[in-house]
């Protein structure tokens, strides 16, 4: 996953998050109900042939289905699920696209990439991380990686694969942006959150 | 669900929708989309408590498998998804509770109805339709039974029970106005197809 992303997530962020487990796990569980919410969104707005819509309902559902894992693991964990601020990442990303004006392509392209990110964040963590926690991101980063390479075929149907690229690397550039940059709200997707000297 | 339900589907409706196979599985499809997209918008306004998600999220799954079962049934049929624009039913219900405004008990209450509806069409259906659809159909009742109790169940433990009936009493009697009123606009949940005389 790392030829893909531009950048990898800073040591900084793993060593934040392997000592914020509590945080983690609910803002993970979030995570999934977004991207389910996410590819319900585009059944809605893209959806016009069945193959495509019957694709994204799988990922709803298996979306859904992590979702339900995070929260079976925090209650085994005692972990309480308390409300949570979004993380301004996925957000961003799609501002920074097209001024919150949705192209399918566009959504596409964006999904995978918060995919591949997640998956590159979930094999860090297996790392550090321990037991159950471990456990169940190894797993759950096979599902990042098979969503990533979905929503990337999706994207390639509607276009050139050139012109795809093009805009794939546009967005991974900005996407290297907010994962390099400060962020002092730390969340799945947040910055580094460490700020650089000097 | 007779005991339920303030009152029965016309027989009209029934005989429209015998006769209009295609329109009723394509629409049925984006209703399956629907109870997924609102049972997880339930999930973001109201899952302040994990069980509650969990329930919910079990929900968005099923809905979503149906809403597969739908488009492999299309398919196997040849009949084309197409865009249809959605019944007035659901949002109808919505603008009649809060002027828009949701609540917790409202939203539950109105899934429960909806679910219960869905109930009773499909089994006057499977009685009129044949073959694969007519056991789709036959099948799907069962989970609608179902999630018309979780929604029941938990819209009671928020408040006493008492005060739930006086409430779901309003929206029932709501309910059966859009029912049996003329709708020239035929979908799943539409009203009556016959102009009444006199």
């Amino acid at each position: 996953m790392v030829e893909f992303l531009h950048v990898c997530t800073p040591e900084s962020w793993v060593v934040h998050a392997a000592q914020s487990q509590q945080l983690l796990l609910v803002d993970h569980a979030n995570c999934e109900r977004k991207a389910a919410s996410s590819a319900l969104s585009m059944i809605y707005r893209y959806g016009e042939r069945s193959k495509f819509s019957v694709q994204l309902s799988r990922i709803v559902r298996e979306e859904m289905r992590h979702f339900e894992q995070v929260h079976a693991l925090m209650q085994t964990l005692q972990i309480e699920y308390v409300h949570l601020s979004p993380s301004k990442y996925a957000r961003e990303m799609h501002v920074y696209a097209r001024e919150n004006k949705p192209t399918k392509i566009d959504d596409l392209l964006i999904a995978s990439i918060i995919e591949a990110r997640s998956y590159e964040r979930f094999e860090r963590l297996e790392v550090v991380l321990e037991g159950k926690v471990a456990k169940l991101y190894s797993k759950l980063k096979e599902s990042e990686h098979r969503h990533f390479l979905t929503y990337l075929d999706l994207a390639k149907k509607i276009d050139e694969e050139t012109a795809i690229n093009a805009r794939i690397q546009e967005l991974l550039q900005y996407e290297a942006q907010l994962i390099t940059r400060f962020d002092d709200r730390f969340r799945f997707h947040s910055g580094d959150p460490v700020k650089a000297e000097g």
